[in-house]
């Protein structure tokens, strides 16, 4: 594993270093299996993790480590957030079963390579979609091995007892948040309310307590709780959420595939309930309304149908309006770190990331 | 918390005082959620896991317990044996989504359930089956958080840091044996190849090992790791587990509906690679392997055609030698028991666990 110091965390260095300790978890599961199928889901764990992602919540980890003053051993620091990047595999795993996602990442979703590959090999079983059932079924299960290996390779981190105690509450916090998050969606998604409050609740729990406040609390924990420190934390990272989630809603519908590695048509087909489509809902005319009734949602979507839905967005503003707050949260996090007790390896590091995660392409 | 003493475990006792534990996580996740929804979540669980089930992975824990001479405070230990089952929900969840399951311990499976609720509330999105896919996709969650939500019962179930280290090794390969042997299921599912040692891995792995081995290990990791109790329960175990899962093979296909809760026809329509249907492959003459072949895995196989299968079954003897591998397994783990070190009541209260599991008709 390669060395970090507590010095400025590089972020090319941090994520080689996580992508070394998730390379070596999964060795030694591979090691430790007596049965050879198991390793076609080692294998494909393996390709999902490494086919891309930013990494971003076990660099959120690191930072909060380091704005806690963090000292001594980072190993176990880096496997901790490593850890992180294995849920973040579960969770992606299941969402895209749930969206009935073809891709992720510029390549086809586990359930659909798992699909793929089950054909290949000749399976078969009475009518068609045989494959697909298997793919599906399959990645259910791949999904929940991803959960628990992330909760073993935290528990097997190396960690001291007192930094166990530390973290594991904020752990469960952030797995029935997500949970929470993720089942407010469902209830929401294919009902295009305009109801502005409730789609800022899924971003809240769905993104920004998920992707920048826990794993910061998890890392600042790690160093050692200090509250004034896990506020600092909280105010910096919510906004800053909110914003990153509110860019990937803009992305997901007026975004470039090549970039985003997933078609921008997939959320209007799903019909998902964002920010951005309840401020459009809200505030449409009735004949604007019947068009976003008619269209988003539709899982056959075409893409002439789409560009109309995206007018739609532009002439009620919404697009604009979300741009906006984006714009406001960014300088309400930029803000909150100005007046947070953390040393200044660590601010520089989190404007760097909250500049990454509002400006980005992708 | 119903008290126990280290007396012998009266089954009727251990039962309400798990059920109780149960509840009472359940309650407090419900206090500490902030977001009514997810009230609908704790319910549906709720509702799983107090529908009945047999609850004998946490009786086995508190056998493993008593086995290793485990003395002084029960309750860390109730909490410990009561996360089994929470884990056990998470497999059942899962597994009824992958195997379309209509019903589970005589009422609807969970994505059944929670597909009618959502169509009761008027939910709707485009084209039909949008309830049946609500249904899954929360089902899919729900057996996350059940997975998540078992972690952190037994996480904070009061065990010391010495209780702790000694567990956590057995839960983290429990927990990768269920899902190979549900991997391995998932592989064999539709397949009729007559292949017995794959069917019998299947058992081994998704039965004996996760209902009986693991489960007394990690009572016994609670009194105090000692290498001859660990050995004494392997031998006990895996004997017993399968004869326990050959009993299920069997009730699964010439059980009563009304006992075992769950239609007699699923296993057959589903096309399991029991080891039952695989001697039965193994055997078959050419036209009942015609049969065999294109009824067996056809999900709108008719009880009349159901009725020819098991006729196949009879013919082959398959039925009449899983009887004899289940008494041959009984004999086996009563031999282990009489050379088991462990205290009489634990030998008492095992030897009812395995006539209960043997003979059992659901």
């Amino acid at each position: 594993m390669t060395a970090l110091t507590s010095a400025p965390l590089d972020p090319a260095r941090t994520r080689k270093a996580v992508d070394a300790a998730l390379a070596e978890f999964l060795e030694r599961q591979q090691r430790s299996t007596a049965h050879r199928p198991i390793s076609r889901m080692i294998d494909a764990l393996r390709s999902f993790l490494f086919a891309g992602g930013k990494r971003i919540r076990p660099a959120m980890c690191l930072c909060g480590w380091q704005a806690a003053g963090g000292r001594g051993d980072i190993d176990p620091v880096i496997r901790t957030a490593a850890s992180l990047e294995l849920f973040h595999a579960f969770t992606l795993i299941h969402d895209d079963i749930m969206d009935n996602s073809a891709t992720r990442r510029g390549r086809p979703s586990a359930h659909r390579a798992l699909a793929a590959w089950r054909r290949g090999r000749g399976g078969r079983g009475h009518g068609s979609g045989a494959g697909d059932r298997f793919g599906v079924n399959a990645a259910i299960l791949l999904g929940d091995l991803a959960l628990a290996w992330s909760d073993e390779m935290l528990q097997t981190a190396g960690l001291t007892p007192g930094q166990l105690r530390a973290v594991l509450p904020v752990l469960h916090t952030m797995r029935t948040e997500v949970m929470q998050g993720q089942y407010l969606d469902l209830l929401s998604t294919g009902r295009l309310t305009g109801d502005i409050d409730l789609a800022l609740t899924v971003v809240r729990y769905k993104s920004a307590k998920y992707t920048v406040e826990r794993p910061l609390h998890l890392g600042a924990a790690l160093a050692g709780p200090d509250p004034s420190v896990m506020d600092a934390c909280t105010a910096y990272a919510l906004p800053i959420g909110e914003a990153f989630q509110l860019r990937d809603d803009l992305l997901g519908v007026f975004g470039d595939t090549a970039a985003t590695g997933k078609p921008v048509i997939d959320d209007l087909r799903e019909g998902k309930s964002t920010v951005l489509m309840s401020l459009a809902v809200a505030r449409a005319d009735a004949a604007q309304l019947r068009l976003l009734h008619r269209l988003v949602g539709d899982p056959t979507l075409e893409e002439s149908q789409a560009a109309a839905v995206r007018a739609v967005l532009e002439e009620t503003h919404a697009r604009q309006d979300v741009e906006h707050m984006i714009a406001t949260r960014y300088r309400e996090a930029l803000r909150a770190l100005d007046r947070a007790p953390f040393p200044s390896v660590a601010t520089a590091a989190l404007r760097r990331l909250a500049d990454a995660a509002t400006a980005r392409t992708h």
